[in-house]
């Protein structure tokens, strides 16, 4: 079976690796200029901000695990006296955490709505099972470490990218106010909603239940021309990307589906000229036409789907022997009740990489394009 | 300025040329196993179900432009006896209907909606601007025309890939009867809801307006374990083809957007086993778990925008002078009326090309996996 | 069987296809930047010097096959008003002037030192065997139609690649007169010795025999820091796009197979400093230093073995049934006399394809590497 | 500045990471099929082989440097219970032993031969100098690592690859016993041999110079088929692979350069059938036919350059100050004397390098091509 999956973006390009109750997890950035200023604490501010069980305000997060590591990541290489030198950046945090005991009724019992199914079939039966091994969103950590050294590359044009909950276990955000976004633990661009969810949240993890939500993105700063015709088109490459998040079943740009309802004459956004300079009258498209950025605000969203972690009985199949030669094998139903501590919603964990994607996307196409003003 | 996006697929690889009025579009597939059975009239079978202006009755297309062309496939290399030799199968298609006159004006002007704008900055005016280039839907021509390939590819496993639309001009099916598809202008599991989306469409064509909708698609006899972890997940690169598609805004897959007000309890496909075999309960994953196929029917939805050429006034700019070293220009404000005859709805014609971007997708993933049986 | 080998370079991507005696043969490049002048004849006039049979005065050339065809280039996308248009650039010449009737006896019987064996096997009998299809010399065709676009980036920024015949037929070149090459038929810079490797030549084809030689390429003109650690080092990839041309057995690099006898002191190009800018004193590395250019001239040699298709008997197999489902097949011994007419010696027709190959991988590092001045 | 060259292979996938003396080297191997036995003694063993100062019989190597360190390799990721689960492999090994002082005055000297200078200009002053950064032979320590893990792979078709020296200083082995590589200090086939290169290369230690050589590599068992046509010929990538090594600056196959003045009539590898199975009379060609391998013993060989740091004063330039916004500097002449200890020939030490490399080569190309037997 092959696998060469682990490789995200073609010039800033990002290979992860490790498990979730491994030595270790990490990525290695290869197409990082030199001269970028890095430093192991712009990283780690980063991962701090995804670990789970923190709130922003260092409260425990009521929604999400209560598993806690230091989660302390080491620059390996690529970093000399603080500036990038254009060699492979290796980045790495070494699991300190694990308590792989809790998992070691799951060898072939398979928690629905896992990978745990599916990974066994494909790489037949060599699975490392313990918290999911490498589908666990703990994965994700390597993805937040390398997004942080791509922000520093977005710094230099002013792109700003800021990801917010505006939607979870059913309620809605009412407002946008980004300043609110790291008051809540649910990172929502609205308190009250927050509570409103949270308080939501509270009742599902009673009842053993679990909810999922919507995350918005919103790049601003991001210049025109950026994406590349036609397959690897900037949305497609940010719709890859988001998909490629565990728990993410959709993904929409601008009006998204609302412009399937829509008219010609109300989707298209005309333009006008302002002291020569082109101007927009709407934002229907989000900030991509034909695959390229506008010049305008970038704005999509993801549909998150509620944590398959949950305190209710239930059934699922269990493999009862070694696969066979045709790669097949047999089954016996079985019921299953999960242990230990999970989040209740991903949104909030969520956020961040999808912030740390959305950079890696934006890097790469800077990269890609050299009629984008140079770096240095 | 790199460009270096017109690839798609690592090991079932398919590099698409040409724009809308120049002289041909094409595709080279490289990757394709040897000794698949291949003719020339396979392709053109697909080619034909996508061509403008024409229903699958053989009537005009009420729905669709009436450019039309007979697209006529030439395989230049690759195929021996009516077979591929493994050796790259170069594909194409002569533009011969061209009236380029049409688009004398729009060299500096940008049509609201489309990649104009974007095109005319990103290569600095060095741009085909007749018919759109290369941002043309006539480029999908080359999608089809490969897909047609990996069609074959996948019959040897058994894999159905069909694509229609759900909703259009705001009117949605009621039933999914698939044998209803090529019975009517739609391409809609439903010829009821299908006249009556014909009827609003018709409306709009009069009103000079245009419509967008949804196309669904499913995906029956694939096995499972197809995708690469953690990047290349199954749903991701779905959800990069999909949004690859020119007016496609919007992807998600099994309960997609739904799934972020559901319940753990609720969206969670338990499984049992049936004389040692595993079923699942439900299917709200829509067949990938952790980016693996599961051996489910793979669900998918995408929005498709509505056609941004239509008939009233509109409002863009046009570029006032030459790009300057910066690479910026200046623009003024001008009044645009697109001429010709254009499409109202896209969903019948990206129906086709849908089916094809998930039959590169699926044919990539089985030799990228040696777990799946051999071909031979 | 995958192949998925033939796309060279990373961001100035060329994928060639085509058959010796398919319909056509041809390329698409991908990533060639907007803006570069581009027209037929360019690319024309560098198909016309790698035309068999033809000497640079115009007479037959000795050496080389008499197929004689008008190799005519057509661009069917990319370009518009003469122009680059940042989208992919398809390039193809049809086949004209094929005697298939030639090749009739060599579906199963596989000439010695040919790839008709190793094809045969590794496509399982789906092969063209016309002409040796897609092993046929004449795909380089497509490289050189590549190679001249290449070379419209090289012109800008000052770099010319000159290759040329420095032994044949067991006769060495005595000077570098580099005005000379393309006053002999060989392509060698020295006349004189061109005349002495003619007359060897017209001796072995008499006998029914061919002769292989040696071919230099000088790079002038190459900014310092060209090539990408640690895998595709400058010297790296022209290695092996020097022996992905089918006759070539050998690559070496500055003193190359030289320096192996060499001393430390007596191969470390030692520098000084003139008016602050750094000088070489010498260039046993070739002009490569840990896998980057470094502003000397690029020399490198390669070795070319005897053209296979001789004109005395040979012995060789005949697959006589069809491959079994374990991938074997059985064979009787057989004698071969090969038809038609054929080169002798490949050095100068193999020339324009050094340079072609040469001027792709320095136009891929260049787009590869953002330091270099931009070309717009 | 992008770089990106830190890849290697396809489908078998190595990106290695790491400076000489930064805090760890190492690489990711991505698409290494599960179910592979793996432990981290089949990978130390390999690595021991490569360390410097030790011979085989364990005493002190006279031929190279007396850095000693323990290079202790660590799996993070990809094994689970001593078998590869399809996931990557993460590879570490931590630095121990760095004398960065002795460094202190390379920071902008650049030492002759070295890619000190290069590096310089190409990273504009990013660059970590000490001990060459990530151009010095350390990086080998990776390509090792992972040569080890494909060697897994090649076990598993009963593939064998072995290098040895077979010219150092100037003598040549006269023989080819294999049994005699590891018992002496030279990796050379002959003991005899081996004794007077390494008397030679005392001579030089005492003289303050250095040596080459040549290394030959012979490859049995592989199957036939093996390579990509047309520019991923099995040889082309052979090149690649060992020019990619920091000293190598030549490679031929079978006759290499010698068959530049062999003749057609010599130089084909004629067959007959034995017992219904082809049979080759000779192996001219190195075991590859067209890019493909013919089922022979596939034999090349690679020039060695002498070490670049000698115990000699040498003529270099310093650079005098910053890079100026063009991207050039200014300099200065100066003398340099090096310090430390170092290798006086690198031959025994690229053996395994060349070993590991050509691992690569093979279990890349075993995976991308299905008609070879299943792993499993």
């Amino acid at each position: 079976m092959k696998n060469n999956g682990n490789t995200f973006g073609n010039n800033f390009s990002v290979t992860t690796f490790g498990e979730s109750h491994g030595v270790a997890l990490g990525c290695v950035i290869d197409g990082c200029p030199a001269g970028i200023e890095l430093t192991k604490e712009m990283i780690q501010k980063a991962l701090n901000r995804r670990r789970p069980g923190v709130t922003p305000d260092g409260k425990l997060n009521a929604s999400v695990t209560a598993r806690t590591e230091a989660d302390e990541v080491e620059i390996l290489s690529g970093v000399f006296n603080d500036r990038t030198t254009g060699t492979p950046i290796a980045l790495e945090v070494r699991n300190t955490s694990q308590h792989s005991g809790d998992y070691g009724n799951l060898d072939l019992t398979f928690r629905p709505g896992h990978a745990d199914y599916t990974y066994d079939i494909k790489y037949q039966g060599n699975r490392d099972y313990r918290g999911g091994g490498r589908s666990s969103g703990r994965e994700t950590l390597a993805r937040v470490a390398a997004g942080a050294v791509a922000s520093q590359i977005l710094a230099k044009y002013g792109i700003k990218v800021t990801a917010y909950t505006i939607r979870a276990a059913g309620i809605s955000a009412e407002k946008r106010d980004l300043s609110q976004i790291e008051e809540n633990a649910l990172r929502a661009p609205d308190n009250e909603a927050a509570a409103k969810m949270n308080a939501r949240i509270e009742e599902l993890r009673a009842a053993g239940d679990s909810a999922g939500g919507v995350i918005e993105c919103l790049v601003t700063g991001c210049p025109a021309g950026l994406g590349q015709p036609v397959f690897d088109k900037l949305d497609a490459q940010l719709a890859k990307a988001m998909l490629s998040i565990g728990a993410v079943k959709g993904f929409e740009i601008g009006d998204g589906f609302a412009a399937a309802d829509s008219l010609g004459s109300q989707n298209n956004d005309s333009m006008h000229a302002e002291g020569g300079r082109p101007v927009f009258d709407s934002n229907h498209a989000g900030g991509v036409l034909g695959g390229l950025s506008s010049g305008q605000d970038i704005i999509f969203r993801v549909a998150v789907k509620p944590v398959q972690s949950i305190f209710k009985p239930q059934q699922t199949v269990r493999r009862s022997g070694d696969f066979g030669e045709d790669g097949s094998a047999t089954y016996e139903t079985t019921d299953l009740q999960i242990q230990g501590r999970h989040d209740i919603c991903l949104c909030p964990r969520i956020v961040p990489v999808v912030e740390a994607m959305t950079a890696l996307v934006l890097a790469d196409f800077i990269l890609r394009d050299s009629n984008v003003s140079k770096i240095r």
